[in-house]
């Protein structure tokens, strides 16, 4: 990019957390992922020039809107701080840094403070899932259907079932290899979670079908979580790291990101994409968009990937639509561990959606500040050895905003 | 600014319709306003780079999130365009103007849709207002109370009167103005409605009292309505001049802006200001940048400003912070007709919230759409005579974000 964006940290709530039992607003959620982000990168709050927030619909789960406003509540000296809120549903929090970046870019700021956050645990799973069809088209698509996005994403292993063919036992490997990952990462939701191959293969009353081929094993959960993430321009990178005594070039950044919109009905993008090699082509342009930008020829230049698995048909897209392998035979990458732990391209390390958790409106800053510690070596026991580079993939509805970044 | 942003115009939807009566979905007033605005400039769909949208909470007034998407649905060229949602409440449409401009200037598109849409007749007026108190701290200020916000704005009026004296006469005479004006807008919500100064004087059952001192007349409406607003590189404008055979400096721009954020409770604005001359600093402080980066002294050197008056109290406000009178002396603007048509400084020509129409997220860039028609004398009967410059000032939540911009 013109302008190099630098990732000087941030902070990630606990996504095990239930904050309505906690009693906890939104803002305190947001709070901590502020002041621990804050802290973990040793900046004060005079220092920070614009907040923006990432968030799909608190309006629904929390009955609260203008949440960039909450941030200037955080400390004493926010106040007058310039804020906005951005929403892309479930890549909300890419849109977020999208804006935050693009501002730094033109030169308006030098130093963005972003928090991704989503409340979901508000409400019971079916009134929630209601709340989720309103990344679809509401009307058409979720209305008056009980949990419309399992069943989106089902559609999604059909449309691969039917152009290339597609094995259940595929979806259900992926899904054990992110609550495997998940068991790692101290912050992830599904943490201390049952799950093994077998579990996932089931088809009985612990692991019920959903929706089409979608069964409980195949789905991210309903997270309360935030993530923050502080951007920075060169000028207050290179006085950051004078200040710490540590040189500019060891400070990740932003090195490429793309952006794409297909239609927001599914039966649309199926369509568009008929006689296509990808089945969601403009995702496959967001992620080589992002690669083009940070100089890397394909996924083979990064070293890990954390990718967008609200369900298991969502990472079994992702991994040819990245490249792993040739349109149609992702099922090859989940055979031979390329994406596993010590894999070629491990992906998802942190457990990603699935195990991880999917607070929707902080998935796009969570991505990206794993990426930044896996590019760091912060993260512990989840760690891809040596990783240099990492990408990211948010995909907001089914399929329809895609986001992606490269960050090292 | 730096890099010029270049305003090729748009389009404004009759603010007098309700779409819900009509049987329309959101999408088709953004439809509207799309297609609108690219008849209006003569742009094709294929030119767009890419597309934001403002709004407010179609979450709650119609079950529908991911707005930015369905821009995606309006043409089929459109399909892949890059697309994003922005809000800070009543604010949401400039913060989507800011959003597409900082991308410009960063130099990442050459040219932005940008759309701001509200439907909110979809429920009853008592539910409505409900659903604005998300743009307050909900649970804090407005959860249970009935019309949250004309109590929050007859506070603002309180505050003034407790300050430095006021008159309800003068909020009755602004309030005459904007509904005059109003009369000349053929896309005013108002514009056949009756109001005379007697009648915004009147305390009846024709002029209840909502909340403390706000009566109904002191109040903007309950409006569906989308403005677009086509935004360009210099490279981009210079293309179209030359397309058109007409001069890159007749091209109005945004010569400005300012963005500030506020703490979001009504009370904690107050005792922050206390000892301030003025009441709400930072919104003053917005207005101030705004100027700045136009390069002008002060708010006579722009023709005229539309304002956020989504109270009476809001312009009273707004008339002492852009600086036509010393603090707390506003009633000598609406006393001496300073304000009005033909005045020194007109006040929202367009009739403004309470007189054009006030759809939440469509009020930002219906502003600015007025400025540029203004200063390209477009505006018919409502047009300040050879307007070179005009400002806008939209604010969220009650006083919470303000954003300011100079066209011209």
């Amino acid at each position: 990019m013109a302008t190099p964006i630098y990732v000087l940290g941030g902070y990630q709530t606990d996504f095990a957390r239930n904050w309505k039992k906690e009693n906890k607003h939104i803002v305190a959620m947001m709070r901590e992922a502020a002041l621990g982000g804050l802290e973990a990168t040793g900046l004060e709050p005079k220092e920070i020039d614009v907040g923006h927030v990432g968030n799909f619909a608190a309006e629904l789960y929390a009955m609260q809107g203008h949440l960039g406003a909450f941030l200037v509540d955080i400390d004493p000296s926010f106040s007058g701080l310039p804020t906005a809120r951005h929403e892309a549903a479930c890549a909300s929090g890419s849109i977020a840094i999208l804006a935050a970046s693009a501002e730094i870019e033109a030169g308006r700021y030098d130093l963005a403070m972003v928090v991704g956050v989503e409340q979901m645990k508000t409400v019971d799973p079916g009134r929630g899932a209601d709340f989720l069809g309103t990344a679809a088209w509401y009307d058409r698509e979720a209305k008056g259907i009980e949990f419309p996005f399992p069943k989106l994403f089902g559609r999604l292993g059909d449309e691969y079932d039917k152009r290339f063919g597609l094995k259940d036992e595929h979806l259900a490997h992926i899904s054990t290899i992110n609550y495997s990952n998940a068991k790692r990462n101290p912050l992830a939701q599904t943490r201390s979670w049952y799950m093994t191959e077998d579990h996932a293969r089931s088809t009985d009353k612990f692991n019920s079908v959903i929706g089409g081929r979608i069964k409980i094993s195949d789905c991210s959960q309903v997270t309360d979580g935030a993530a923050s993430l502080f951007l920075a321009s060169e000028k207050a990178a290179a006085a950051y790291a004078k200040k710490r005594g540590i040189k500019l070039e060891s400070i990740p950044k932003l090195l490429g990101w793309g952006h794409k919109t297909a239609p927001i009905e599914f039966d649309a993008k199926v369509a568009e994409s008929k006689g296509n090699p990808y089945v969601l082509p403009h995702t496959r342009q967001a992620i080589l968009d992002a690669f083009k930008r940070a100089g890397i020829a394909d996924c083979w230049g990064v070293d890990a990937i954390e990718t967008h698995d609200c369900f298991t048909t969502s990472e079994y897209m992702a991994i040819d639509h990245f490249g792993l392998t040739k349109p149609g035979e992702a099922w090859k990458a989940v055979e031979d561990g390329t994406i596993e732990m010590g894999g070629k391209l491990p992906i998802n390390p942190s457990g990603g959606l699935i195990g991880c958790g999917h607070p929707v409106g902080s998935t796009g800053t969570r991505q990206v500040l794993d990426a930044y510690k896996q590019v760091t070596g912060q993260c512990g026991e989840y760690q891809v050895d040596g990783a240099k580079k990492v990408a990211t993939l948010n995909i907001g509805g089914s399929g329809t905003t895609s986001v992606a970044f490269v960050v090292g």
